[in-house]
């Protein structure tokens, strides 16, 4: 059993419950460390919804973790970065510096610069560094890149990705509200609002199901409620690795799309389409043949995509399931290291994944402001 | 923090995780203590799968639990019971007769007069016995329960609930097998195969989404592969209390159909619909205007749906999370006795819903047998 | 170019322009005659509104149509018959007798008498009558047939049929009105309001999808609003010829569902699904594999399929196009006769459909009326 | 009753066939004059096809059909031009110059240049010419652009517009075909593959539905098979005029996808979305509400889309009726003035419109070859 301890994610914190259940899901890791709250009372009222038995292992800040944990006989396994995006990296940071492995929720950091910074430190320090792109751990999104690896749908020709949802028309008032949810603050969330909060999802969903990435870009922004300083609708032209084109879009004023991302990969051989309104099932068409519907859990699924299963065929698994497919890939990868080998088609999103999903909200924001005209993401800002 | 007992659902049972991620999810119940198998060293295993701490309260069998833990300072607070069909009766007895609150996984018995038993000693010793039908559990069927409560599709006219699955004709060879596993022997799993196993579930659907109860039945089945000895698909009409007509339909054998509960209700003033493979949402028509999508965690769902959501709208929860909705509900149902208060339209499956459950098989069971005639869920068999 | 006379279906009636848009589609025949209504100016707007070159050819009534047209040199090919239901019986028997071909709306009759007597009637005259069930003309049902005859899903086990409408429901007043129109009145109608209005459609789609007839049904009926004479819900179980089991289901309050028929076929080696909101997909499940989608018009579709195909894959047809494959079949067979040989797998429905329609509905009233027993096709009312 | 000739649409053409549909659907247009073929063969066959009686309005091209009928007593109300994309321009030009309107098959020309000299034609002779988007025809588009003009969803922020097919990739060898159909030779079919054969679809959709139209795009291109000449993929950036900006895609290779154009458009109070796989539903998501569900032929639709359905809610029209629709509003129109007056809300694509189409395709090849930058509709090219 794995040991580890959260950063933020304190009481009434969404995204806090969703690493704690994707993490402690298959029960091969066990939260006993945090530092939930700057806030004395609020830290202590989380550690006790946490159930944290040991008082000496409730933090006052992440320096502290960091440095008791590391010299620890029984030290934590791996951190979880879940505050706002502004201080991921000086958090991450911290933890590499003491050996602490990371799964940061994204984005990585709110610029270039930092993120590159940390890929160069967690190289150095020999850090595994995860990154929390949750709707990439359905199973059938394994089944996808399998499918892609073994060649089934032929070379990609073309990618379309998407990510929208609807949650700030839905939640903006008609008129400008007094004071705005630091969400929407650029100081604190970074320079983009719709790119960097579901956009990078969209990169990620393309990325972890093709295993191509994004080499340059063309993105074109919208900003509706007006009074917002951050885009809330973003269309981006793409050029993969390998010649591919691309479509992504990441939309936060989608209305009657609550979250729905999607990809749809053409082939020479085929095609390969899921939706996340049904995320159980892909869309195969073989050329020249009648599109099948493949479930997760089925039989005729690939090893690798039923060994991310937990229920029966036709059951669903959520978001939280999905989550914990990335915490059971990176604590594999973990105890794999621990053990002294290298584990087998092993897939989560990494630094490099989390650094370029940086560099792609870079390079479309660039792009939207220069006009609309191509940038690369190894450009730099 | 409540605590529990596990009986049955050793390692590499699948419904024993299911099980322990429900009655878990929201951090308000420890599994303590357990009897995972008869041979000692699975239960020993399975005890430290779920990590058991204190060897005390792993126990050889359900009667050293009820035993033991009834006269405990720290006594559990409720048993779940994850054996095979045929000893849910002689566990839950003993479960009752001890005090011991009980999470039964369907179906309570094998038997009318064993269900009917467990009623009137449920009742006698004030002991609080719940039955894991699952699928209810989903937020949009609390969602519909309220509506239909409110009025707002007026008095219902017609049901259609089904649950169908493929699973037996996918699993099964297409000639005789040497040996069957014991879910097809009727000694264990009891007369009923398709019927007890999915058609329980599509009648308990039925009663927790309308609040309605069905009195009597029509039932026609199949039986396929011809060498097993029940039926594997299953046509009910059925009369409800209130004088409102259902069809309810079972399967095993849908191929294409992994998992496919579903329920559609006709009203005076408007219908809803639901279906498992799209769990979040909910299809409402009031009479004379456009059908209506309500989906889950949406701000205009009522507030008891919304207390069943973990996730923003338009991220999934699956069979997990349902399972957990019933656990929640039961557990809140445990404390607010334990308290001494009442809780507000706290709805899970209950002894009186097991217990109809199992009339409803033996009814269909005699239908069948009888030449497809109706049969009141009051006969005795 | 064939040639055909209208009785019925005069301005302003919609299946009139329905049977018009089906029989010309092809340009394989054109109506020369007709008596639209017995009201002398409606009769004679009518024959305006449908081109009606030759004035000699407007009849008063059926009998002068058949008396006149059955001597002529360029005699009808055949009548249509678009009347209320109570007619077609002495319409049919007429042109029959004066060996007139017969497009008839359904249903064939109002009572099994009548239709077993237009049986003979046809079969001693040798004329050919065909019964218009227009949803059954869809290509993916022909290719559904081909699939069933090939063997592609195994033996038959279980059918689900259903049409389940709401145009009764929302076009009625809650409180009784002062007069219904025509369609409810018994008299006119027949006894059955909406097992003769739609589970004789689903019948019919169980028939030409499968191949296989009805043999014995159950049949349980719902009366809603409850001023009205006629049962407006039917939920039916059968016995099929060959041993499988069926279950269908008619209704005009399924609120939500404007028009939609559909069937399941289970078989032992796979299973079929088609729903007429998606009338050019067909699901195919072989046994074992990820369902498929076939879609109309495309090229791994059967010959026989593709013939009724008349845009390319993708671009709709609909309730026309599948009235006019009804037709297309209908004048290929009388072309083939006049020809003096037998054309290949042509299937539409015929008298013999059209009549075990007519049985259907009377043992499905049968049954209702006497406590839900089991009534065979072949018994006399 | 008007009448038409034909010019190309010969027998074994299958666009003829839809045009002829389309025109006759309602029994207010009927051809009487063609030329077909420039093979008198087959200019004959197909006059026969088309049961063309008078043989003296059988010409042998189209400039004998211009001077021909302009001077007749009964002269044409409408020529159809059904030919090749490359001899639009001059045969529109022919009739516009003898006062004969149009019914052009789109695209109206292929270069800009001739659709901006038909456009000037057109208004300098009064002549009415129309161009067949076909999918724009289906009543539920109306219903959209109703919704849009009354203000229903509020001022338009983003629109998403697709019209994509796999009829090349589906149809083409793997390896370079010897020979290639005159559909893929510049010289007939112009220089844009895709664009030309479905993005203008796309566009025109975008048009009819929102009443907005294209100022400027940047358009990225995909070709494969790579042994075409053309792009058979369009990705397309848009600003449309009001400020509201789009992304536009076609393709002829999303495999899996016959034909699936689909419009989203997100206004500041709601949402409209629009998919050709369901041709007869528009979901609609007011703003804090749920989405619903809006079905053609209901009594809740306005009056001016119900005046487009022919039959009743639920039974399906297809790609015949759509087109249908594009004729029944062109006639009118024809109809008004020949009567002098103008017709309420009639919508159909125009020359403005064709000529539009022309502009678009032409601007995306421009910004294809010149990497991707913006070009505005207004470029003379």
């Amino acid at each position: 059993m794995l040991t580890y301890g959260m950063i933020g994610g304190g009481i009434g914190s969404y995204i806090g419950d969703v690493h704690m259940h994707g993490a402690e899901m298959d029960g091969k890791a066990k939260m006993v460390a945090g530092c939930f709250s700057r806030h004395a009372e609020k830290n202590e009222e989380s550690a006790k919804y946490y159930h944290l038995e040991d008082k000496e292992r409730i933090y006052q800040n992440y320096q502290e973790m960091a440095e008791k944990e590391s010299v620890r006989e029984d030290r934590i396994d791996f951190a979880v970065v879940a505050t706002p995006n502004n201080s991921h990296f000086e958090i991450v940071k911290c933890m590499i510096e003491h050996g602490i492995a990371v799964m940061c929720d994204k984005p990585l950091a709110i610029s270039v610069q930092e993120a590159e910074e940390l890929e160069r430190l967690a190289e150095k320090h020999h850090v595994k560094v995860a990154v929390s792109y949750g709707y990439t751990g359905y199973p059938v999104i394994r089944q996808a890149r399998c499918m892609i690896e073994a060649g089934e749908i032929g070379s990609i020709i073309h990618v379309r990705a998407t990510h929208v949802e609807d949650w700030v028309i839905e939640s903006m008032p008609d008129e400008k509200p007094d004071r705005l949810p630091w969400r929407y603050d650029p100081k604190i969330a970074g320079d983009s609002l719709c790119t960097a909060d579901l956009g990078t999802h969209a990169e990620q969903l393309l990325v972890q199901f093709t295993g191509l990435h994004v080499e340059k870009v063309i993105s074109m922004t919208d900003r509706y409620p007006t009074y917002l300083s951050g885009e809330t609708n973003t269309t981006v032209l793409a050029q993969l690795e390998g010649g591919a084109s691309a479509m992504i879009w990441a939309s936060q004023i989608a209305m009657g799309h609550a979250c729905t991302p999607g990809i749809f990969v053409i082939g020479s051989k085929g095609a390969l389409e899921w939706r996340h309104e049904d995320p159980d099932r892909l869309f195969y068409t073989p050329k020249g043949e009648p599109t099948r519907i493949l479930e997760a859990g089925r039989e005729y699924m690939t090893a690798d995509s039923r060994r991310l299963t937990r229920v029966s065929a036709g059951h669903h698994e959520g978001f939280y399931e999905a989550f914990g497919n990335i915490y059971r890939e990176f604590i594999a990868d973990l105890e794999a290291e621990s053990e002294g080998h290298t584990p087998e088609h092993m897939i989560y999103p990494t630094i490099r994944d989390g650094a370029d999903g940086v560099r792609f909200v870079a390079a479309c924001m660039k792009s939207s402001r220069e006009g609309n005209i191509w940038v690369s993401l190894k450009e730099k800002d």
